[in-house]
């Protein structure tokens, strides 16, 4: 998925590199940008990547204003169609994976709408770091941001490429003190009759949009009662809603059925909001009850 | 919905009918079968009406062979469009209650599929208490009597019989000792942050089933955390598959957001296999985690 | 229990009796004083019993300083041994209940002290509803009452006797708008293997205090999974803290062994902090799992 | 606590021994009986330390029965104080702790009872793992085993000297294939209104006895919810019953008072059965509400 296939950069060599080679280095992390890197240079050594990250954000944020706005003005439109070609690689992975390439006529015109007016509001491209959101969430971030003022939207746009350029130098520099940029979504089922974990449990985990549902993942618990991955991780999670289904009655041998059932396929619905969070959902159940919290 | 409006006959008034009279005061309830009840009057007088009804099922399981499969056969196609003009209003008023004279074409097409092969193998239509199905769990009834042996499937029609003339009786006839034939589904939601009911809750219940989902009742809770009525009641529960949604996060101020929030709508899903059972479905819930389970 | 065992008073029975008859019908209500009754009678006719004791209340709250607190420094001291002949039958029967007429030479002595120090302090006895308390209860509010200024010891003291009479009165009167002056506590076991009540499980109530355990009720569930009757109504609950133990092992026939077993006696424990509240706390259970809750 | 302080030996550097220096250093595993390594000494080299302690268990059992007998019966009475001195080492620190040499009068005699009743009728000492035990499951173990005829008791002993042997062969020898000998049990607090680990939790644990009830271990939660290390670890868990204690009022501030708390010192009692099990013992709490499961 990531463009980089050539072994990752580490930070120890981007520290002994000439200025130059540093600068180019990094050129894909900063789009169109070059003068990012070159502050950042100026600051080695970094002890973490984290404090790379943090060298080349500070330098965003002290540039001249005139600047500032032209590189915030530098980024593509999201969900533009006719400017997908112009996009850089990397922004064009990012927006595929959330299925920006393929809107609906409708959905199409909505992300235009909302493109114009907030071009129109604040002279410069809605910015978003797509991979850590579904279609739901950045329709409503949008909207929320489009209530701004100049100020405030112009600090979370740049809050936005502190979180994209920070995915980009992960996926491209290897070193000690590495930003969290994953999250992890997992389950556990208890069987309470039996006070242990239940194995063979069927689970499907679901992304429930406002117009979609869109299959995520499918597993069978293990002996412990888990997936034996978990069910989302190495990357951020997408904020949305999801839904986790459990076929306990088929686990139970209690299907849905003219006889004495109760519980069947057990839905638990319930809402991401922190990407690089752990996200831990067990469900305790027997034929007749269950609880699901979110755990640890 | 019931056809008799007319103020309803007492056991005891029954009990003292002329034999003629009680024969056709209860016609109805036997449809085309004034034998039953002639048999029935003479043991009169009934201390209950659950007698009452038994000694009328005693007869009809008591009559001749051929007798019995010509009662049997006297019954309605189900599903059939066609033959729909010929239905008593009695069965009219209960097959329209489950939308099958609102059946798709592919639907209508099954039900026939179903009726042809049943009547090919059995000689007579297939019977049903259609107000204890759901469309589901009637075709899923279909198709396991459909293995029956001829003799275990004339026990099993003349079960469907009692459990039809019950509701019949009952709708018609007054006195000690009625029989139960109603269900109940109620629900109650306990806020256990603030360890008291939770006011102001919005619940759905749903029918789903393979094809459709069919809201079926909506409310919200009151100061004791239950709905002002029971979900269900005052009629058999239709066995089938149904789900209760609890608006959790509008209730907790937590809803769905690019914020902090885990749950949103709680769904519970759940089958009914007792028409004349009483199901409470609890709901113990703070934003993060939740139980529910059959509850009495 | 109550000394009171004539017919109770009505209320329009002491809306219509000559001013004297009323008073002397109300002296035991708050005692030695009897121009609290006076002040009330020139209020009638009162359309509820809380109408009848607010008037009196409010008459004590508007005497003059001097009578009112000669009024409060007419009360017994508490759990003071020596001065046992004193009390009403009131305040002896009230007494009696807590046991404080069955101190350690121990807790004697710590009593003693407290009232000698809230006298020393304040200028009149320590006085406290003691009917809604425990022991333990009664010596927290003990020592957190001293550190209050003399203006709002004086308030607590007033609401006490508030509470007090008003015991005393639903005791004595009979009519619409009785004050609600008794608490309820319940229990239910929902046996989440089966999906039903829990039948036959032996259930006990302790009062678990500073120094010693008492057994206040043993019950047995019925079919419901309830006790027949409530643990404790009919009276006001006594602030403090209890455990209800259920002999889950017992019931499920998986007792403490070297076998397979988890749960034998499950503990809950809790406070009671509302002497008039409903306390519902029920146990969902497998042999490996419960959840317990106040539950409504 | 072990009196082996020397460096382990090795499973491979025993395979490679003289077969009399093998001999001796096993010549504690079981005391007394040269001849059990001796015949394990023939089936060298052993690939784990189970097969190893398998084909000395084989020995045994394969032993002509007088030699078997004989073997049993040169065990030290279990709570004798006067033989005491006859113990090997490692008996009496096997013995010791349980408390087995701190026994009452009244517990001495009771064993001394036991002890003599089952000389009486197997001929042989009462023999029993009692690392794995509870001086409360030794008793009921002792009893039960009294009842067994002499066949089933003699495999009995041998089963229990296969645990005891088991337990010594693992602190002498390391190497592939050691046998699992402990257990574990580890508790987890999730604060469910928060929806995370709740951290500074104290707890407990208890020793549950039939007369006493003794402190075992104290800890506060860490930042994930857990204690730091295992509650018990790094032996046989004792076969017993155990209470845990929640301090959950302290940790949300709702302490038994006479405000308006519910839930204080949150007790959970269960059962040990499996000394080389898995005990997760979670807690789910809210101020009003709790869950607890065996987990895993």
């Amino acid at each position: 998925m990531e463009p980089m296939a050539t072994a990752p950069l580490t930070l120890s060599g981007l520290n002994a590199l000439p200025g130059q080679s540093f600068v180019a280095a990094l050129a894909e992390v900063f789009e169109h940008a070059s003068w990012v890197a070159e502050a950042a240079a100026a600051g080695r050594p970094y002890p973490t990547v984290l404090a790379l990250h943090a060298a080349m954000i500070q330098a965003v944020r002290q540039a001249a204003p005139d600047r500032q706005l032209a590189f915030i003005g530098g980024h593509p439109e999201l969900g533009s169609r006719v400017r997908r070609a112009a996009l850089t690689d990397h922004s064009q992975a990012e927006q595929g994976g959330l299925g920006l390439d393929r809107l609906s006529a409708e959905e199409f015109d909505r992300f235009n709408g909302l493109n114009a007016a907030y071009r129109g509001k604040f002279g410069f491209p809605f910015i978003v770091c797509v991979r850590r959101h579904t279609r739901d969430s950045i329709l409503r971030q949008f909207e929320r941001r489009l209530a701004h003022d100049a100020e405030t939207e112009r600090d979370a746009a740049l809050t936005e490429i502190g979180l994209i350029t920070r995915l980009r130098l992960v996926a491209l520099v290897d070193g000690p003190g590495m930003p969290v940029t994953t999250g992890r979504l997992s389950t556990h089922v208890l069987d309470t009759v039996a006070g242990r974990p239940a194995p063979g449990v069927r689970i499907a985990l679901y992304e429930i949009g406002g117009s979609a549902r869109g299959l995520l993942k499918e597993a069978i618990t293990n002996a412990d009662g888990r997936s034996d991955a978990p069910l989302m991780t190495g990357e951020p999670l997408r904020i949305g809603n999801y839904e986790l289904t459990f076929q306990i009655g088929e686990y139970f041998g209690t299907k849905y059925s003219d006889g004495s059932g109760f519980l069947d396929v057990v839905p638990v619905r319930f809402a991401i909001a922190e990407p690089e969070g752990r996200y831990h959902v067990p469900l305790l159940v027997t034929p007749w009850s269950y609880t699901t919290y979110r755990g640890s």
